[in-house]
């Protein structure tokens, strides 16, 4: 039996594409083969790829004057290479400090230039800084952000939009495809697929023409912006299985109505929940209601001598790896596309109960 | 209805391994869930990891002292990482030349050190040059070598051992698994998995301790092997399905009788298939006797203007992915372990057919 999967990533999927990657299992539409066995130089895989990516494309809306690229390595792998590929040695990079994956990529950019932290929330990241506080540098490299912070479940509900031309680069792992965004607004979006996107080990990264032939010397070939455009992924052996996940997941995207009516759901999905632990003085969530995740809702109880009870009680109930962030404690609930609002409304119910039982 | 799949990799997998991920695609052993959706950091994920881990070292009697990492970026990510993680800028380190991929790894290095190349067998690669006429350097950070060039079907069928004490750095991407090797005698082996391993995505590092804590200022952090070993290859997300794809690899070759049987097998299958060859005159490898591959095995017609015919009525016989590399053409069969001896003995029946119909 499924359970309801609240997991920040690697994550739940749509039961449709698990139900369809099994079907096609050991024989992708009569080719004889999985697709994991497919060379990705072959006929059947390079139009399983071209689907993902016009897909994505038409999902995003992503113009022309992008690139789509299907990487390795996570976005952990982008931290270094936003800055080898934007960035001369003695650059200055500016970087927006919101939570613990902010400070991951600017602690990584360091290795690499002159990091400017434009805008810091501090700890323990409960808001966004006002945009009209930021002190951006006149001549910043880039400036880089990240739109949602599952840790802090920290959340932009705003496009940050420079008025010195600095390319925004935006790390978006957690909220990617999870509401439409207006790409023409970014230099370089990236991130890792095991939230919205599809398996771990696939690192999605769409960038502006113009910004590539920048890598620095020494930048590992298969980390170049430019030279993965020019092979269309393929200068290495991309990860196909992963990549093919993700297009099931964009076609399961486009059947239920397009991030138009994700991000209705999503919004409909994290309502429920905040109004729950709103209503609730057994339940908080500390962050500042207008930079509150959709996707990732950390709550704690007013007794936490109960956090192990409600995580066993609530995996009784089929509502599984509730567990906060070990850095944090608590509780969290990752929501993310494939989290159906049945699931919600189960945990809901379920927190409801638990109150009853245990306030 | 499955083929037999020659593909040089992405490559095929054991069918059993593929029905066993199809029976788990839902629900991994009543977690309710997905191998994908799991976090990496939960209990079902980190024994799967595990096992993986200690089934890989069974197989290839990894010594304690060796630290094996699950990473990504592939081999091409190795050519970086290796330099990266064991040399200095200014270092010189030692390559041998024995074919495209040999080439490749000696570019990307040259980015990070001084390149003595001690060997080069020179194009059009059919042979490994001899041990005592290679020219090492006094003090070679490490030297490299490709033990199995899946283009030009070269194989190395010995260990070079350096009386230098140079460690020995290996891309063993298309030859790990399919034979006993000693691995005390390296310093580090490398692979990408799309051959013997899994699906593409997940590339093996296996590091002798003593060669870790030298990364250069600059390395990538997801690329650190120091980094990599503490955190037991969690600094960042895993690519999780693939390590689990590989873990159900590796319990199929120990169900198989391991790498001693795999190999007598695959010498059985690479004889059966060069003595098809070289019994005809109409077909041809052109690779020394001494230096021929048992996984990719290169042939050409004396009828080039056949080629097509051949690949054509191979297709409709079950036997597909036999092109040979864009790069030269002909055909080319590679026999990793998942391919059966029947797999062979078919394409030798329908090359015997094939050559009495055209010849």
């Amino acid at each position: 039996m499924r359970v309801y999967n609240f997991s920040p990533g690697p994550a739940v999927l749509p039961q449709e594409v698990l139900e369809q990657a099994r079907e096609e299992m050991l024989d992708w539409r009569g080719t004889g083969m999985s697709v994991m066995e497919m060379s990705h130089r072959g006929k059947a895989f390079i139009s399983i790829a071209e689907a993902a990516e016009a897909d994505l494309r038409e999902l995003l809306g992503v113009p022309k004057s992008y690139k789509v690229l299907f990487l390795q390595g996570g976005a952990m792998g982008q931290f270094a290479g936003v800055p080898l590929n934007l960035s001369k040695p003695g650059d200055t990079v500016d970087y927006v400090n919101t939570g613990a994956w902010s400070k991951k990529a600017i602690g990584e950019a360091k290795q690499y230039a002159r990091v400017n932290v434009a805008a810091d929330a501090g700890e323990p990241y409960t808001n966004i800084p006002l945009l009209s506080n930021w002190k951006v540098s006149e001549n910043a490299a880039y400036l880089h952000y990240t739109p949602n912070e599952t840790i802090g479940g920290v959340e932009f509900h705003f496009v940050p939009e420079l008025k010195n031309g600095t390319p925004l680069v935006a790390d978006m792992s957690s909220t990617l495809l999870s509401r439409p965004i207006d790409i023409a607004k970014f230099g370089v979006i990236y991130g890792g697929a095991q939230k919205n996107v599809g398996p771990a080990g696939l690192t999605l990264v769409i960038v502006r023409e113009d910004l590539l032939g920048r890598a620095r010397p020494g930048t590992p070939a298969f980390m170049d912006y430019s030279a993965m455009a020019k092979e269309g992924s393929m200068l290495n052996t991309p990860p196909t299985y992963a990549w093919y996940m993700a297009g099931l997941v964009f076609q399961w995207l486009k059947r239920q109505g397009g991030l138009k009516a994700m991000g209705e759901t999503n919004r409909r999905k994290a309502e429920l929940l905040y109004t729950a632990i709103d209503s609730s003085s057994f339940y908080k969530n500390p962050v500042q209601h207008d930079a509150r995740s959709w996707m990732n809702i950390p709550f704690v109880l007013a007794r936490p001598e109960l956090d192990k009870t409600f995580i066993a009680e609530a995996k009784d109930a089929g509502l599984v790896t509730l567990e906060g962030h070990r850095s944090v404690g608590g509780m969290r609930a990752s929501i993310y596309n494939a989290m159906p609002l049945a699931g919600v409304e189960a945990l809901v119910s379920f927190m409801k109960e638990f109150e009853r039982k245990h306030a």
